[in-house]
């Protein structure tokens, strides 16, 4: 039998009506900033970090949170006796950094916060430990400071033994030409895709019902011998230093997109009307292969809900389209010029599966 | 038998060793900034918001925790029908603004973090309306722009039924003369203290813990016949709208102190050696009497642990300190010039208690 999302146990039918409440509401505040003659970049709204005019540059902000990959680090723990949490902080940071960039950002400064079930839990000196060098590796790798953040206990609110990890984000954009919003968007760009190192921190929980079924669970060695647990923990891509290289080199994004949860459904998160032609493939990571083949699913589920090698796209004039690949190559992280932007109905088309989503597989705005 | 803090199950010899690292680490990202052409500002390090020079402006942060309130929320729903979401919103707001204004700073723009054990959370429709209109109510009361969130359903993580709230901020200090982290504080300064609305959102854990050894629990009816959870629930005053007022009116603070955890002790936050002498004490909200008296705790452990009715705390010359309180007077809020700082040893003295707090009885830096 395969596994799906409802099964996985997230209902977004009963979050949805909330989330569209509080993003109309949250709309109706950008008047607000008048007062301190500042200026809503209302295009932001809807994309994946906020952006506010302050004159000399546009400031840009998120909050993200992890979701609940920890609990795959607690299980893993229990076979191979490491804590993962250097990972698990990557991971944390990464969901954060890689939407701020998304607008053209250079990330700044962040703010940890690590809500745990009692004050138990940082009596575990290991974990606590590589959960503080993890997470200062992944903001020196990304050139922010870490600015502070909370550790509460929160016994009744969060499980007992478990920690809920966000990070939020500040950045800036400047110039202000560096501002990636889409406007520049057009048939004829190339899309860029950055290669990902497994299943990120999205499609998570899936992979968790996943292991409940496996007669080994966690400890199911994939075909290279791997645990199927520790390759899930493979740290989520951290994609701000190819974002920072671009904008030194003098390449402007027409567009981003994180690619994460919809999986390639992102891939037209662009306001416009718009086809995405896919014509190469990125190698899809052996975890998430063995994830679609053990779990069921066919090539629609598995794309448009897993990155399937693809962590991060970059919309950019064709002309630099090689150079924007060669540049991601050059900071480890492997790339592919896969497609193009071509007008046309809003859709995700990848030729070589065959698969097309049209604009109605994704509702991320209002 | 009178409540203390480790019975109310948060111990902090356990978090203290975990706050260290993380704060030693985040210190040592500092640096990343120079890559930006950024400069961080080192003196916020320990205060209540990050800042960092951004040449034009500064720029400030923070990510807040609510903490346990919403289970008091909870627990007075089954007895009125209420949700108190509304309050609730509030209170997580108030954590993260009235810490970002102690640096001087305009709050600008928010994000929620509204992470729940599981999307039937959402499905209340009632206590979902009201945490997004409350939430809303309270940016605007601050003048700041909603800029997004998460709504994450953590199934495993928070506990089921259960919401983990939080709210980071981001503003600017603007002009670069209302930075305030202290270097103005002097002997002769006037402190202002500025009133509370009740226990706000720390002190929550004791207060829990006293519902659950009084008979009727949160339906307990104070004096003025109000139940004891309602109390509770008064949401917590943001003092934004009087730091903004204060600035207005050309009074830059020499310092500010938020009255969170560790209630009183907060007053000499300021990493100078001052006394702070307090001959004025502000009414005591019925509330925080009735914990005081029913946990039977001494003023010691009342006022080292709760607000006892002043909620900020402002130092300011003391030329302005008469005209700062009307200011906040004009904002709804009471205010009392209750004090001076003086030379001497740190130490809060509260003169019509015949208490004193000497330095060692906080610790809230490395």
């Amino acid at each position: 039998m395969s596994l799906d999302y409802k099964q996985a146990g997230v209902d977004y039918a009963q979050i949805d009506p909330l989330k569209i409440l509080a993003q109309r509401a949250a709309a109706a505040t950008a008047g607000n900033l008048a007062r301190h003659g500042l200026i809503e970049v209302a295009a932001s709204r809807g994309e994946s970090a906020y952006v506010v005019d302050c004159g000399e540059f546009y400031l840009a902000s998120i909050t993200e949170c992890l979701g609940t990959k920890a609990l795959v680090a607690d299980a893993m723990r229990a076979i191979t006796g490491r804590t993962y949490y250097d990972r698990i902080a990557q991971d944390t940071l990464a969901m954060a950094i890689n939407d701020i960039v998304t607008v053209g950002a250079t990330p700044v400064s962040v703010h940890a916060y690590w809500a745990t079930g009692g004050s138990d839990w940082f009596a575990d000196e290991a974990r606590a430990r590589e959960l503080v060098e993890g997470w200062k590796a992944a903001c020196d790798a990304c050139g922010v400071a870490w600015g502070g953040g909370e550790t509460p206990a929160l016994a009744g609110v969060v499980a007992p033994g478990r920690i809920d990890l966000a990070a939020s984000c500040v950045g800036i954009v400047r110039p202000k030409s560096r501002l990636t919003l889409g406007e520049k968007l057009a048939a004829g760009d190339a899309i860029v895709l950055l290669a990902s190192s497994g299943i990120h921190a999205n499609g998570v929980s899936l992979a968790r019902k996943l292991a409940e079924r496996l007669p080994d669970g966690y400890a199911t060695k994939l075909g290279d011998g791997t645990l199927y647990g520790e390759a899930l923990l493979a740290p989520t891509v951290l994609y701000s230093p190819v974002t920072e290289a671009l904008a030194a080199a003098g390449i402007v994004p027409h567009y981003c997109a994180n690619v994460t949860g919809h999986g390639w459904r992102k891939l037209m998160r662009h306001p416009g009307a718009f086809t995405y032609r896919i014509h190469t493939l990125p190698p899809v990571p052996p975890v998430l292969q063995f994830i679609q083949r053990e779990a069921q699913i066919d090539a629609r589920e598995a794309y448009g809900n897993l990155n399937m090698g693809a962590g991060f796209a970059l919309y950019v004039a064709a002309e630099d389209a090689e150079r924007a690949a060669q540049i991601a190559r050059a900071h480890a992280i492997d790339a592919w010029v896969a497609g193009r932007v071509e007008a046309g109905a809003k859709q995700v088309v990848i030729e070589p599966l065959a698969l097309t989503f049209g604009g109605e597989d994704l509702h991320v705005r209002l």
